[in-house]
């Protein structure tokens, strides 16, 4: 963590506000911030949507041709203008060249995933041989689990945060059922504790250090989807290994979005897609990233062991495909293996040119800054978003009627990225729905969260403002609604 | 196959140039072949390179301005000119609104990969819930063999061609490994008669005969990458199941180049790529198959044995993800599985949209037209190859320095889709730099094989004239280096 950021943001803004003459949450607050924000050209490098294209927008409460508020980078993240430049260079190169393209050009497609491996290991902290782009973060998180999990009679665990991901938790349970293991018994839940949403780090390394010897694998989140929790990553790898387990994070919410050294973290593996917070278009290319430490050691390979017959086990090559197999002779279909080095060989197929081009045209916005840059205008931005809630929704135990915004997230700063997570007192369906009616993206996930993130590569102190003022006539509405239906006796 | 088609190709030529009063190698009864053919104006669909921008060509042997002769569309398809146009309409949404593109457009997001099912349906003879559209074609086909391989104590042998693409080559070596299954012992690899480079179908027939008994699964190409061969698809799978066998097939080669009808063949499971003859660019998004008839029994799941207790074995829920969760309640994210049937619920992540446009444009060109018509159109043109080749480069052993040329793929259309391999009686590498040089593109494989694809979506038969004009000066100029080469002793 940036050591800067020990001053809080609310100081920050009050100090500035001072200086200003004004209130924090005046106007004029924003404008300043953006006017001193070093990053606030790279906006241009998005395409931002306008108010009147959202769909659900109602052009009678809303001027149409302002900019939207996009606080939705978490789930899509806004399209680089490059992109299409690149496609077209693609699309050019095939239509003028065809098969040539494969070994030719800027990108050659048969290279066209290593191309931007040295702007994607800047982002991720790791060393360009540690990495591989390919396929879903799904795909990828299959293909790691059958690495690393090697039950054992005494290690035989996977240990996860309850209310992980779908696709993790799926992932985590078939890995078990394929080695017969008992779910209910090998996958650890870490709960968070009774009224609490979100988990409590003593609480993590408490079972770490408890069930750490029969835990083989700790699959974390970097940041969590649903509350926006950003995990002690160094301290949980460091834990695990402590007592032997393998660590790896999906860090679908934490690429571009937090600091990450995953190489100096020692992290064992780590996976991610990119149409997030990398602004590569729904379905993006995906990561994977995979320690040098085991560049020699782990394979794509699984270690079967039947539940009853722990001690009989035995390696097998596995889930092996021709892009694994040596660039040298790759070409020559001698159906010879030369496996590639550590996670390059668990490259299955060819790469997608197409969503190449994409995600370079953002990881080049990216290096254009730095993920410490870009992570203190985010602390600023999102503690901005927070002082606004917190002075306008507090909760007023003397004033019940006052609507107020409980955030699920973390108020530390270093456990959480630039994502808010808030509950309120009102139906929630009718305040997002309010919102979205007025030009605000973002969105709402069961059963009871609003997701709200300010990406600092695109999002300006005014958007924040903005999206305050909105927040007003939605609540307003909202209320309005809610009494007339109570009104109409309708459910 | 078209029972039209029982009248060989050479009659038909000689027919036609009998009419015309030329020779059946004179450049008229190309015009006059193009002429007449149907589907011609379909090449007008496609960006056909110029010879000028193909890298390996020398300006001082060939008009640079004439279209290449592009004979390499079972590497990599040309392509289509709508792809742009659909990259362009999916760019526009999400530059003007974001994350609405999930569920919103022509092509919502979030459903990207189902709206071109039916078009894809057709092609590959299938009932559109029988498809997925996903991953590359490698990762699909471990996804698959881990449902279908369940070895037994009786039944636990794969049979597969000699020399199969190595991706298929490893996936089994690797499904067999992960049994614990002896590679040596269970991979059952059909090889050609000594002195000959295809396979005979009685032989295959013959190993499922003799074999079956033993044999889990079958996996075939549909049409083999090196050699062109066809395989009988129907008969093959008919074999397999008297036997009791599952049989699947790796189409990489086959679709969009011979008419398949998977379903009512009762294949079981398939796997193809899409950037060959399907036109979709490099790495586009691959296809799966698996039969309505196992919907609800083969699951995303694999059934474990270990190698020295045969008798125990359980099944697994395996390789799952949040995308093969029922659509209805796929959001609600409460990790609580519902499965999609059959290959749907196989799907792991969620689709990449630009992937998804470029298959789009060519699919729509194939719905212009049928398999039927354009696999018609294919025997000619391939059979015009053929005619000329025989022609021109038949072995004469009274000439002993006459160049020859032997065509590895079968003569029977039955056997063969619109590939020629072809072997030289000159240095390959030299035909094949001769040829690059004059603006023709096709690929050489090692050890010994030109491949050359005349495709009728996109070829004339003035392309194919034209070749066999270029091939003569390749030849030749082949023939000099050849000698020189001898002459100044070099190696
Ligand atoms: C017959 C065959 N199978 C498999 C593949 C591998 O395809 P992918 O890289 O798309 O997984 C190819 C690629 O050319 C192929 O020709
Ligand atoms: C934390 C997390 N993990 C996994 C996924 C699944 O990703 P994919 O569909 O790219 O495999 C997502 C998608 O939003 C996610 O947020």
């Amino acid at each position: 963590m940036d050591p800067c950021s020990s001053v809080l943001p609310a100081t920050v803004l009050e100090q500035i506000a001072l200086r200003l003459g004004c209130s924090p949450t005046d106007k004029k607050l924003a404008f300043r911030l953006d006017e001193e924000d070093e990053l606030k050209h790279l906006r241009e490098c998005f395409c931002i949507p306008k108010v009147k294209d959202l769909p659900p927008t109602d052009l009678s409460l809303v001027n149409g041709e302002e900019s939207c508020i996009y606080f939705a980078g978490n789930s899509l993240g806004l399209q680089p203008r490059k992109v299409k430049t690149y496609l077209d260079e693609e699309l050019d190169k095939w239509a003028r060249t065809g098969v040539h393209g494969h070994f030719n050009g800027q990108r050659p497609w048969a290279l066209a995933d290593e191309c931007i491996l040295d702007l994607m290991a800047e982002l991720v902290g790791a060393q360009r041989q540690e990495l591989a782009l390919m396929n879903g973060l799904t795909v990828n998180l299959h293909l790691q689990l059958l690495s690393f999990f090697k039950p054992t009679p005494r290690r035989y665990k996977i240990l996860l945060e309850a209310k992980a991901f779908p696709s993790d938790h799926y992932a985590v349970e078939s890995q078990l059922r394929l080695h017969g293991l008992d779910v209910e018994q090998c996958m650890l839940l870490v709960q968070p504790r009774e009224g609490e949403e979100t988990l409590r780090m003593e609480d993590i390394l408490a079972v770490i250090e408890k069930e750490g010897d029969s835990i083989a694998v700790i699959l974390f989140s970097g940041v969590q989807y649903y509350t926006g929790q950003l995990f002690d990553i160094p301290r949980i790898t460091k834990a695990g290994h402590e007592k032997g387990c393998f660590v790896g994070f999906d860090l679908a919410h934490a690429v571009g979005n937090v600091e990450l050294h995953l190489h100096d973290w020692g992290v064992d593996f780590a996976c991610w897609c990119s149409y997030k917070y990398l602004n590569s278009g729904a379905g993006g290319l995906a990561g994977a990233y995979i320690h040098e430490k085991h560049s020699q050691t782990i394979k794509p390979t699984a270690q079967m062991a039947s539940r009853y017959f722990f001690t009989e086990t035995y390696t097998a090559f596995w889930l092996i495909g021709w892009w694994g197999h040596d660039f040298k002779t790759r070409f020559l279909m001698e159906n010879k293996l030369q496996l590639s080095e550590g996670i390059n060989g668990f490259r299955l197929s060819n790469p997608p040119i197409l969503l190449v081009c994409a995600l370079q045209a953002s990881l080049e916005v990216f290096g254009e800054t730095t993920m410490k840059a870009l992570r203190r205008k985010s602390v600023l931005l999102t503690g901005y978003l927070e002082y606004l809630i917190r002075h306008y929704y507090s909760e007023d135990k003397t004033n019940p009627e006052k609507p107020f915004i409980k955030i699920v997230t973390p108020s530390q700063i270093e456990e959480r990225g630039c994502q808010l997570t808030l509950s309120f007192s009102l139906p929630i369906k009718s305040v997002f729905q309010e919102l979205e009616k007025r030009g605000v993206a973002c969105d709402i996930r069961e059963p009871n969260a609003l997701r709200v993130a300010p990406v600092p590569l695109y999002n300006s102190f005014h958007d924040v403002h903005r999206f305050i003022e909105i927040l007003g006539s939605a609540i307003t509405s909202s209320k309005q609604t809610a009494n007339n239906t109570v009104l109409s006796g309708s459910y």
